[in-house]
């Protein structure tokens, strides 16, 4: 029986300005992205997040990104592979901070946003991403979609990876993601979003928008808590799954599990 | 015979933006003070500045400030004690990431500019700042002028400590520092300066402005290396320390020995 | 009989973060106080805001604050009054373009939060922010409680002035307002905060927490939209205000008419 | 006989960081294209520097940047059309607030750094900034290389254009810069540096790298005065075009004789 995690990012409020609905989709999942004050985020708000995911027995990871607060992250940025390694020590730092704080190991690093999106692609973005993880910890497990230039760059630098899917997006053959901007490109039926996942934990296979089946890994799902929609969704996928027998646990256990 | 440490301002540069004589001052000092983004510095700058101080046998210490670079931190800012708490913690983290990725522990933390002077004066201040250094870390050592609220604090939540004195500073008879627009505040006199600086040392005494010799004691003095004159006076008393016989060694060294 | 003008913090969202209801409040209220980017918003925040402002015939003003975003502009800070000068020019030149850019003048300006807070008790603050108004435009309204120093900055330097008041606060026999910190310092019954804006509108007094009635002078009164229950609120004074007869205008009509 | 306008970044100090030779270069030139706090400054620097602009009678534009300080505006970002629009609305309001503050009027807006370059290529950059100059008002002049997508822009939003050339730069046969990576794209004999640009001036013509004299129209020089060679040279181009017979003025005027 296979196992799978479950992440969320969390931790994105600023200041004042409160964002998500961290509280009540946290027991929804297993792991945490959390947000490390370049595109979302201040010291008080990493803080709490790593206290409430703690309170949780959620597992923590670092959600680097780009230093575009008012962008929230989502815009590329053309920035030299020394800087992005830089960025990337600099908000695992300081977010592991909080977890020493807190008792608690950082799990995990998911860069967020235009970093994400730019490093699946590039292989040098993703190298430089790897090489900032490795000089701080090399058990830091690196999460990132299968098949993807960010995958090889952390088994390069040595890296533990776990490998994400997602339930509300079509696949190409290749096994990258069809861009939203295509026709099907998003799964809107919940219940077959729903079996997708079962299938791709349980038989390691999704069937592509050509409507071939290929084979898919999967460690993680990626979980959102933006929106009363999303959270029902989360509540509703994370009941499924329990009751297809699958275990819901951290990524650095079914990765643990996967390997032996 | 008592040994000194010599603390310096490094690693202030920002960007485009260029500060400091780091490359000239660094010779001269035993330890560190690394600005963590927050007043000064970029992840970059902090990258290049820890390998740096590496290179020369110099210890590294996180220079914490309040969130305000357009003010340098020089600015004094309300913030709850919880969110003083959190942004040590933060820049104590983000600064760390560099030391490990450099091979290096920190050793110590020294508050920068307005939250400093503050904490100076302020126990509740002083204690929020101190409570994030233990969070991290509880073999941090807290650098700060002697008979502080500072010190205070950081003996409060168990934390070693190093006291520094300013070479260039008159002192009150209570070991407090005469305020910059009192008469008298600054030893403009280099010879003089060095002189005291060793009787400080040596003796563990100095004569307050108001001429009654009192008791200081001096783990670290510090040092500037911001422009050519204050470059050629350190590079001075480096020298004159040194034919005086005073071994100059890093903080975690001085206060190691002065306990034994 | 009076007329009387209803303003209110509009345009304090900021990137992907979304803060306020300005779209439902905006019809309760006359002038509306627009955040320029330093403690909330940013420049397409400002052009919506004041395009929205336009649609709805409600008079624009400049909410000029601390270079703090993530304190939301609320902690004191230490600024030499020449930049806050400064900030105040900059903060006024950039609303002022998007009035351009849709075709209307800026009425007023309006310190916010710490900076109107500090400016109220403080007069070289008060001055400072004054002197920044006048070297714009000598026609900009100064909005700001009645016999505050804000108001006697703006007066020294030739600007026209609005006084606002509060319904939901207590006053002092001088003018002021009580401290929040105070027993009976907010007025949370709904119908006497109605009454006692009325009153002041009216007849030009109110009642302090002593029980004396003392004069208060009303151009405007504060609302909030920054909540469902300030919102209504905001719904049931202005329907109050109607109901009494009392004209509801931008502020510069109401001071236009007020001094002939 | 023409006349030249000699423009220059200036203003870009921030806070504590000093930057560039302002005092030293502004006696060389006639237009001063001032950062406006995105990539550099702060509004105390523009304060001073639309101040000393005047003192010279040297003509102040805008110089409005991405709004990234720690990569002072050199790295491609990906705005959405309409945010580009903003941040030049409110970039030229913000300066615009100084030069009526000092007396003066904005002259003209020359994007900076990564926003210039990428919208010499791209019309849709190149658009939303001339939108958000020709918002704010119609008299100002956009400064740009000949034949860009910059100076089609501007005269699709019915803006008056200067064209600027470079001394120290390499021409295409199309008539624009050779990209600095390849070789000879710099000039870096300043006898022919100089004697291109009065060919430019007085022939309206420059040998391209191919060989072939082409057509190039210059109402402004580029100049720099970022650090002591640049400002020795700023020197020598000024002697050398007033030995020649040449006027230097500031663009308005180069511009205005131009057409008449």
């Amino acid at each position: 029986m296979r196992a799978i995690d479950l992440n969320c990012d969390l931790g994105e409020s600023f200041g004042n300005y409160k964002c998500g609905m961290d509280e009540e989709i946290i027991p929804c999942i297993t792991s945490a992205n959390v947000a490390c004050g370049f595109h979302a985020s201040d010291p008080l708000v990493m803080q709490n997040t790593v206290r409430i995911a703690k309170e949780n027995q959620v597992h923590v990871g670092a959600h680097p990104g780009y230093q575009d607060l008012v962008g929230f992250g989502r815009r590329n940025m053309s920035l030299p592979a020394a800087e992005i390694t830089a960025i990337v020590e600099y908000q695992i730092g300081a977010l592991g901070a909080f977890c020493t704080a807190n008792g608690i190991s950082l799990q995990h690093v998911k860069p967020h946003g235009a970093l994400y999106n730019m490093a699946v692609k590039d292989s040098a973005i993703a190298e430089a991403i790897c090489e900032g993880i490795a000089a701080v910890d090399t058990h830091l497990i690196l999460l990132g979609p299968a098949k993807s230039r960010l995958i090889a760059a952390a088994e390069k630098y040595g890296l533990p990876v776990a490998r994400e899917v997602f339930a509300d997006r079509a696949y190409e053959e290749d096994g990258s993601l069809v861009p939203r901007s295509r026709p099907g490109a998003m799964i809107t039926d919940e219940d077959l979003a729903i079996a997708r996942v079962i299938q791709m934990i349980e038989k390691g296979t999704v069937t592509a928008i050509t409507g071939k089946e290929i084979e898919v890994e999967a460690d993680s799902v990626c979980i959102h808590g933006d929106s009363p929609a999303a959270l029902a969704f989360a509540q509703k996928i994370h009941a499924a799954l329990l009751a297809e027998g699958i275990t819901i646990a951290p990524m650095n256990e079914v990765i643990s599990q996967a390997i032996h």
